[in-house]
């Protein structure tokens, strides 16, 4: 297999086709965007997810259909995967557009979430409330991410507005986790089962949006996020990249939501990892063999929001790589990262410390967590 | 600077590009064959490098000109300078492609080499033989690479034939010298004069052309290499990565050969030093602050000739990373090269001994050079 078509043409997109050029892959994007930034390094096709025949007819002139976000219609792939191979399936795309359906799917086998329940009424949500108890965040349960689709409940009496927010649509009451972290865990699985998961991965957020990553070494954790990603893959059959994200919770990881894709907390591992997780996923659809996903040495993600920092400023830093995604600066959205790495972990707060003075004030005391013991 | 426009479209213009897309740059490469490798990732403009016009209509797209070979016409690169910033420029490139000029470069630089003499016609190469002896090498001045234009002599009855070999070309009779290894020196130097230099680059030939190349950390060498890079990148004026060959000869180093680019035996870079020589170059031609020139852990290179082995068996190899620069298959041709990482040197030995076996077998006794000290 050496085309590979990809649903979706953003920056994910276009770390994908930049990791297939050296393996051999040439990858081609489809977005809604004619201005999509995959599309200044890859070819691109413009389009509608919902017309299934414009789909398949760009779907052709590839030996395998993948995806970069989770938000395109299962049907379409459904429908795609009738005609052609496409990983991840549409049955993993199902239960991973659905909050609820994710719950259920950790609670079927037997990984801890928080106190969950759906949500399709003001009636619902008000027993809910009584039986969770607040602070809970009422979600949508399709189409959020970044925190977009979500109202946080401080008090029982809110359960009117947090309906009204979310416009009646279909939902999920999540109960608050008194969580030590959060944790991604990005992991690879092949057609054959293999399965192999990069480190656990720290990940800080704010206002919403992830902002700070660093893998970690931590035996237990390791346990922990090998066996959650081996028994959630498995039970979707998967076949690509997958995300859990988690929160820590006295040593032990709970299991939050699944991004059916590379996922922003593993952008380090292309300098951070003996394999990016770009060139993992693509072996993985293409049915090649799975790299290796141990870190070289230690390493940090920073997410460039709104506009880039000083590119003069960032390149003058040693050990500081710099991924300008292309895109134009429009306050929150992610237009770049910046992977640190370090021979120690000592350098890596030192470096990581330079790198966050070029950031926006808000953010640079919530980079500390990452090299703070918590 | 955002565009960078490339003179010459093979596997080092494709690294150029791939290097750039992170850091923000755009390249554009010329070429006269319209299926020159680095199309498939970049813009690609086919023409002929003589034909001035034509040059500079493409190069006017672009912020700074650079180029991935030195048999450009030195009068085209001369022309364009007069134009757009052009790095390096033509007087560099002037003494590089002369093979004579290098050598005298290097004698007023107080670099020592091998013994030479200017060769034009069959009186002058009978008279250089006597006077320095043989066996020796008579090269033509010009557009030589990879073992082409050249004649090895091993006895002075030979000096009819090697002349007749060469066309009467202008030449130069090299020496021999009894060295003990051959060394790249990978250097960039940016426009303000600061020069940053790769480890030494100890190089292993086979039949005239390179198949394997490691960085050892050696401080003496370390040393002379840097001595050699600023004296001759400053002599030139030089802007953007150079490339000088050497022989080591009981611990020091002799000028061979000046390459004006990114080269083959520093192609590890990519994964094995903190920023690799494609993105050091284009950060010098941009005017862009210099990346850290160090190594990641331990690693060695190897060429692809001819065809790719198996890209299931390579992709199956811990720390072994893939690059295929996308041409057809064709005897002796680089068709992609093999980065070998490791923790260790001994490490680092047996995924080399694992990797060569899917070479061919007159090669893989020539590698263990890398790992056997010398």
């Amino acid at each position: 297999m050496r085309n590979v078509g990809i649903l979706g043409g953003g920056q994910l997109a276009r770390m994908l086709a930049l990791a297939g050029y050296p393996i051999g892959l040439h990858c081609t994007a489809f977005d809604t965007n004619p201005n999509a930034c995959a599309g200044a390094v890859a070819p691109l096709t413009t389009g509608s997810f919902d017309d299934a025949s414009q789909v398949a007819s760009w779907a052709q002139a590839h030996d395998v259909i993948t995806l970069e976000f989770e938000n395109v219609p299962a049907g379409t792939v459904a429908g795609l995967a009738h005609q052609f191979p496409v990983a991840p399936g549409a049955d993993a795309l199902r239960v991973t557009q659905d909050r609820l359906e994710e719950k259920q799917l950790f609670g079927s086998l037997g990984i801890r979430t928080a106190p969950f329940a759906a949500v399709r009424s003001l009636e619902e949500l008000t027993e809910a409330i009584a039986r969770i108890g607040v602070p809970a965040v009422l979600k949508t349960r399709r189409f959020g991410y970044d925190g977009k689709g979500q109202f946080r409940l401080q008090r029982p009496e809110q359960a009117e507005e947090a309906w009204r927010a979310l416009n009646g649509a279909p939902a999920i009451l999540e109960g608050f986790v008194p969580f030590d972290a959060e944790y991604a865990i990005v992991a690879v699985r092949n057609r054959a089962g293999e399965v192999r998961c990069y480190p656990p991965i720290r990940t800080v957020h704010h206002d919403g949006i992830l902002r700070f990553a660093r893998p970690l070494l931590d035996a237990e954790l390791q346990r922990d996020a090998q066996r959650i990603a081996q028994t959630v893959s498995e039970a979707l059959r998967y076949v690509g990249v997958i995300t859990i994200e988690t929160f820590a919770v006295q040593g032990a990881l709970l299991g939050n939501e699944i991004a059916p894709r590379v996922h922003n907390s593993a952008h380090w591992t292309i300098e951070g990892a003996e394999t990016s997780q770009f060139e993992n996923h693509l072996r993985a659809v293409c049915d090649l063999p799975l790299g290796d996903c141990s870190m070289r040495g230690e390493c940090a993600l920073v997410n460039l929001l709104g506009e880039l920092p000083s590119v003069n400023a960032v390149l003058a830093l040693p050990g500081v790589h710099l991924h300008d995604y292309g895109k134009e600066a429009r306050p929150g959205r992610k237009v770049g990262h910046l992977t640190v790495t370090a021979d120690t972990a000592s350098q890596l707060a030192q470096r990581l410390e330079a790198t966050v003075r070029l950031l926006p004030r808000e953010v640079q005391d919530v980079a500390r967590q990452l090299t703070t013991p918590s």
